[in-house]
């Protein structure tokens, strides 16, 4: 298995990309692949002592900046080490493309490099999100604002399988994120869409389920555009992060708190790893033809150790050429679609 | 002073209703009026030995279930508990008017009965949402699914005058709530939105504040369509609450953390009521003629009664008044919205 990684996407890289990618390839045993300028790669390594040994470098550009217009990767940024890694992927170089550089750069990238697989229209990101019980899915959680309903069916399908195949859930339940329960509640697209999942008999649809229930787990995938699967997902970080901020002010407020502390350190730990967002290491772009993972932004080395985990297991899976097999074919799909 | 209640909103009423109102009269010195099936209060007050006493009954109808079409208040449910409280409240009997009813029911009825300010095309429901720091008000949170950036632009001036009138907020920050801080980032409303509310003179727009920001106070104002703030209020709430209970699972996990838990009982306290929801008591629909407050709908009577406390607060002050001065009337507005 050799993974190809963008060694310049993300705050901390090169330095935390290049950390995480030699302890994947101690822990994991997969051969590693830096895609990006190898100067600054072995100039990052050799200032911070870091033994190179056993990776390959593929020298290439630098990265993408985030608030670059993220269409220029199809131009300008084409031999950055987003665009070499991602062409690279495409060429078979290589098993999986980790990236934790621009998303809209990586989206559209992926979508143009490494192309779609017959049937799919739009790729989702997708993220496993930890609950207090097991991680659900949720897609779309960015790559495509505006959807369609049969954008989201497609989701369904790919979910579905993803969590079969990668998460090993049986018969996964299907939730349609929606502002109420009720098939008539939502914008016009959860009102369109809820019929059209309703009819499928490809799984398992368990209809809408509600902001408030879906962080307890209420679905094992759930559907939604990328507006409201960014909505969603960001929102939950930030008030999970600020409560867990709380709390933190609360064990360690004083002497005596922290003596109480001492007793429940198990406990929190544990707590914080569960919630801990990077755990699941990366967001596979779903519904491409190889796998293509985004990493958090701001990942530090453990949390890309982990990504590249994730994109090993996701390349093993299956899921990919499962989801070619059970996607609908142009012919059968909703007229709708057809008039885009 | 006098206020009117809806004695069958919510799902436990009207047992909570009536004990929040007695309580608040007590310590709010209020006349309150509960409006609704007369002989089923009294039976209610009976069977759990509450002195109504001081408290004044309007006899009406009973409660329109939330799973009926809330277009209803408007003809079968017209009389109501909601349907008369409305039509009490616009004919000057009383001088607001609370329910933990039907938000639909709640929201189209008050449009209806009451009104809204001339100038205001669409009154939104204003949720005070406790931060880290200060709490902030989140305009829409679910009245208008679908909004135009004229839309926005009003429920920023009405956003700012409730700040400033209601929690004494001097130049409150106006935040557009987005996916980025880029101008060019969300749906087309939000593209759209961003040079408009830029361009005002009448607040300080301080740009895009993203979902991850804004838990910890990134505006005092945050301004968003019904549908987007509906998804962020939910999951906050259930994150919250999902985050809450497992910290209460390792504080009594066993023994010894609850000795440890005793030391930080204090602590734990004073987040969960700063985290409270209902502290604020109730969200008003913003941009009515006269005040309308709509309660959580598993109220219970200490809510409640801060329900009726903020009330007051809202009628008295002055912020009706002030927003009818200040929104732009008909010949003013945006060119887009005429053509509606």
């Amino acid at each position: 298995m050799k993974i190809l990684i963008d060694a310049f996407g993300g705050d901390n890289a090169p330095l935390e990309i290049i950390k995480g990618s030699i302890d994947a390839r101690q822990q994991l045993g997969c051969d590693i692949v830096l895609v990006g300028n190898e100067e600054a790669v072995r100039a990052c390594a050799a200032e911070n002592q870091l033994d190179l040994t056993g990776l390959i470098l593929h020298n290439a550009g630098e990265g993408i900046p985030v608030e670059e217009d993220p269409r220029k990767i199809l131009k300008e940024y084409r031999n950055s080490s987003m665009g070499t890694g991602l062409q690279m992927l495409a060429a078979g170089e290589g098993d999986a493309f980790v990236s934790c550089g621009s998303t809209g750069a990586l989206v559209i990238g992926a979508n143009y490099f490494v192309k779609r697989i017959r049937g799919v229209r739009r790729a989702a990101i997708g993220t496993l999100i930890p609950s207090d019980k097991d991680p659900y899915l949720l897609l779309d959680c960015g790559a495509n604002i505006n959807c369609t309903p049969d954008t989201l069916n497609v989701f369904a399908i790919m979910g579905k399988i993803f969590m079969e195949k990668v998460r090993g859930v049986e018969n996964p339940r299907i939730g349609l994120a929606n502002i109420g329960v009720e098939p008539n509640k939502g914008t016009e697209l959860q009102v369109k869409a809820y019929p059209f999942l309703e009819a499928s008999e490809d799984y398992n649809f368990i209809g809408n389920v509600e902001f408030r229930d879906i962080p307890y787990g209420a679905a094992d995938v759930v559907v939604c555009d990328g507006y409201t699967g960014n909505v969603y997902l960001k929102t939950l970080e930030g008030t999970a992060m600020m409560l867990m901020g709380m709390v933190k002010g609360i064990l360690t407020k004083n002497a005596v708190t922290k003596v109480g502390a001492l007793t429940m350190m198990g406990g929190v730990k544990d707590l914080k790893k569960r919630m801990d967002l990077n755990e699941y290491g990366g967001a596979p772009i779903i519904g491409l033809r190889r796998p293509v993972i985004k990493g958090h932004g701001v990942v530090k080395a453990k949390a890309m150790t982990s990504a590249i985990r994730e994109a090993i297991k996701y390349a093993d899976s299956g899921v990919i050429e499962a989801i070619a097999a059970s996607v609908p074919q142009r012919e059968d799909r909703a007229v709708e679609e057809e008039a885009e």
